[in-house]
This record gives C-alpha cells, sequence and structure tokens, in this order.
C-alpha cells in the first residue's frame, strides 16, 4: 500500500508529464504555424530559426521518456495511472514527429527561396493551418481528457488526405507545365506529404487519448483517404482535372 | 516479493515479447524485399499481396503493445524487465512503420505499372536490399543483445542518407530531362524516401537496443547526412553533376 507521501510525488510526477506534453504540443504547433509563415513570405531567417528550435522539441521527448520510465520503476503504477504514463511516452513520441516534419518544411522554404515563386502556395497554406488546428485540438483533449475532441479531430484526418490527394494531383501537372517548376513543387509536393502525416501524427495522439480515457483505441477502423500514392497525371492532364475522372485510381 | 509462478510467468511474457517482435522484424524485411522485387519487375500482383499484408504486421503491433501493457500492469517490472518491456513497445512501433514504408512503395509500383519505366531503377534497388539489411541486422542485435551490431546499423543510415540526397537529385534531373518521366519519377522520389526513412527507423531500433543494454541511449548526436530537403536542380543540370557543384546547399 502506497505511503501518502508516494501518491504525492506520484500525482506530482504526472503533473509534469502533462505540463510537458502540453508545452510540446504548444511548440510544435507554433514551429508549424512559423513554418507556413515562413514558406508564405519567403522568409529564409524565419525557416533559419524554425529549424534551430527543433532540438527543443526533441528534448522535451526525451525528459517525457526518462520521467515515464522513473515513473514506472519507481511508482509501479496500475490501470489509469499505468495508461497516463503510457499515453505520455507515445503522444511525446508524436509530438516530437510533427516538429520534424515542421522543421523539414522550414528546410525546404530554403531551397524554395532560390527558385522562382510556384504552385498552389494558398491551398498549401490552408493545409498548414488546418493539421496546426489539429494538433492545437488534440493536445486540449488530452489535456481535458476529452473523448469527443479527440474523436472530432479523428474526423478531420480524412479531409486532410483529401486535400493532400487532390494536391499531389495539381503539382504534378504543374511540373508537367513547365521544367522551371519542377524544383519548386516537388519540394511543395514534400511539404504537403510533411502536412498530411502531421494529420496522421494528431490522430495518433487521438486514439491514445482515447485508450487513455476509455482504456481501449477506438474500434472502428479509420478511413485512409490518402489516395496520392496510387496516381497518375500524363502530360496534357489540366490542374482542375479531379481524381477519378481518368485511370487514376487503382485496386 | 515475486513468487517462483510469477518469475515463471513473467519469463514467458518476455520471450513472447521477443519472438513476437522477432517475428514483425522478419515480416517487415520480407515484405520490403518483395516491394523492391516488385517494383524492377512491374508486378502488381506482388504489389497487391504486399499490400494486403500490411495488417498482419499492424496486427503485431498491436499485440505487443496489449502484452506490454498487461506486463507493466501485472508484474511491474524494474531495472532490465522494465527495459525490456520498454524496448520492446517502441521497437515494434518502428517495426510497424517500416511495414508502412514497404507498403507504400508497393502502392507506388501500381501507379509505375501504367507508365513507362524510367529513372535509375538500380540505385533504388540496391538502397532498398541495403535497407533490408539494416532491419534485419537490428532485429538480430535486439534478440542476441548485440550493442556492437546496433551500432553498426546505426553507422550505415549516413551511406543511406547519402545515397537518398544524391537519387533526390538525379531524379529531378530526369524530370526536367521529358515531361513523360514525371509521375514516375515522382513515385520513384517518394520510394527512395520511404527507403531513407526505413534507414532511420533501424536506426531508432539500433539505439533501443543500446538503451536495453547499456541502460542509456548512444551519447554522440548521429550525423545527419540527408541533404535532400535543401536541393535545388536547375533545367540543364546533368544527372551526373554532384551536390556541392553548384549552388545546392543552404546553411
Amino acid at each position: 500500500m502506497p505511503s501518502g507521501h508516494t501518491v504525492v510525488a506520484f500525482d506530482t510526477e504526472l503533473a509534469t508529464l502533462h505540463r510537458k506534453i502540453a508545452e510540446m504540443g504548444g511548440l510544435a504547433e507554433e514551429q508549424l504555424m512559423r513554418a507556413m509563415e515562413a514558406l508564405v513570405s519567403r522568409d529564409e531567417n524565419l525557416a533559419g530559426s524554425i529549424i534551430a528550435r527543433d532540438t527543443e522539441i526533441d528534448r522535451g521527448e526525451a525528459e517525457v521518456e526518462a520521467l515515464a520510465v522513473r515513473v514506472l520503476a519507481l511508482r509501479q503504477p496500475m490501470a489509469k495511472d499505468l495508461r497516463q504514463v503510457i499515453a505520455a511516452l507515445k503522444i511525446s513520441t508524436n509530438l516530437e514527429r510533427v516538429g520534424d516534419f515542421a522543421s523539414n518544411c522550414a528546410k525546404r522554404v530554403m531551397a524554395l527561396s532560390q527558385v522562382p515563386p510556384a504552385g498552389p502556395m494558398k491551398s498549401l497554406n490552408r493545409m498548414g493551418i488546418t493539421t496546426a488546428g489539429m494538433v492545437h485540438d488534440v493536445v486540449k483533449a488530452y489535456v481535458d481528457e476529452d473523448y469527443d475532441l479527440a474523436m472530432a479531430v479523428r474526423d478531420r484526418d480524412a479531409e486532410v488526405d483529401a486535400v493532400y490527394t487532390s494536391l499531389f494531383r495539381e503539382l504534378l501537372t504543374y511540373m508537367m507545365e513547365s521544367p522551371q517548376q519542377i524544383t519548386a513543387c516537388t519540394h511543395l509536393m514534400f511539404i504537403a506529404k510533411n502536412l498530411e502525416r502531421i494529420g496522421d501524427h494528431a490522430t495518433n495522439v487521438a486514439e491514445t487519448v482515447c485508450f487513455l480515457v476509455r482504456g481501449r483505441l477506438p474500434g472502428e477502423e479509420r478511413l485512409k483517404e490518402d489516395l496520392s500514392s496510387f496516381t497518375v497525371v500524363n502530360p496534357g492532364d489540366r490542374p482542375g482535372d479531379r481524381p477519378g475522372d481518368r485511370n487514376d485510381r487503382v485496386g
């Protein structure tokens, strides 16, 4: 039977885990929003500061992991307490990846600033804002243990996947129009992929919040709407062509 | 003080975790090798079977996680035993991602089989074989708790990153040569990116083996050689141009 002192120490440790995750989430969201700002304004200095700051999120993950392992060893938590620690481990890994993707977007801003502007920047920026909103909401869902908010974030991922598939096709078409746009559009395509992956990580966090609150993962298999891997665009296709108009889906 | 019965049960559970991870690793490696085979032979049927089999690796991860959480709750392991459980959790997540990347390569084989063959297939195939070898070796390092082998895998990742950066530049050049190659080369670029990420995940597993065996992560920061995010290629550059010849690195 744990003593009162142990219980207080454990509560403090859990609160620290909570706080660190919330900080990581806030920073990841900020890094992503700033990466979109750097992209739109072609701001290399801003991009450089985003890249430099990524280590802060990496450190956050390392701290959460060290504390979580310590808590498991010293407190041997059970049931909901154990889920709290497991959830912190999993969520910090996902947020660290969100930070990596934001930083990678900033790296590509460096390359993009050397070539003429090209591509559907507005759609890309909007996609960035959507995924930053997902990161914001899912961290709030974690802090408040808000199951409904977590599931709402998870539902939004299908929209992000659909936008990504459409952007992928649009960027292929731009590239075919002019070789001058190929380098730019390729980096924009990887930025779009980064954002799509951030949506996936927000979804992972949402599912972990479900595990935390209800003790199990959400049952229903999530519909995967990213069809870009199957996409074919041929020279002569126009950016307005919709997926499904041609033989662009397989299997 | 745990009873003899509890100790035996715990040993059995750890052995099960070990076996499940080894199985996941073997399957991930096989899926990757088969994806390369499908790529080279433009075999849509093989690609389809790889995609279908990905759920098997997903199930492996879910089983490892369920068992790990159960072991933490029931056995409350400490020290090395605790690290065994944490390591199993982390490694299964990484192997599940390797499976995802192999499956994504197979999806892109579906798209590639609809367009004329293009791009540096040999280099790509070689990169696939290298990363499959890393997955093989790092799972062996985990099973044998072989620190040196794990560190050797980690060291090989720099080579994979360098090959990826070079392939990225080469593919951009191919795309500029002919719009007919753009769809194919874009999918090949994402396949190369998948392989580069598989190298990263093998490296993550190597670092987890270090944590398992020595109780801490490897100290020295790993050198990141993937410079593709900074790469610019202009129309007129030839595939043979080396990184560094032009203004292709930033920062």
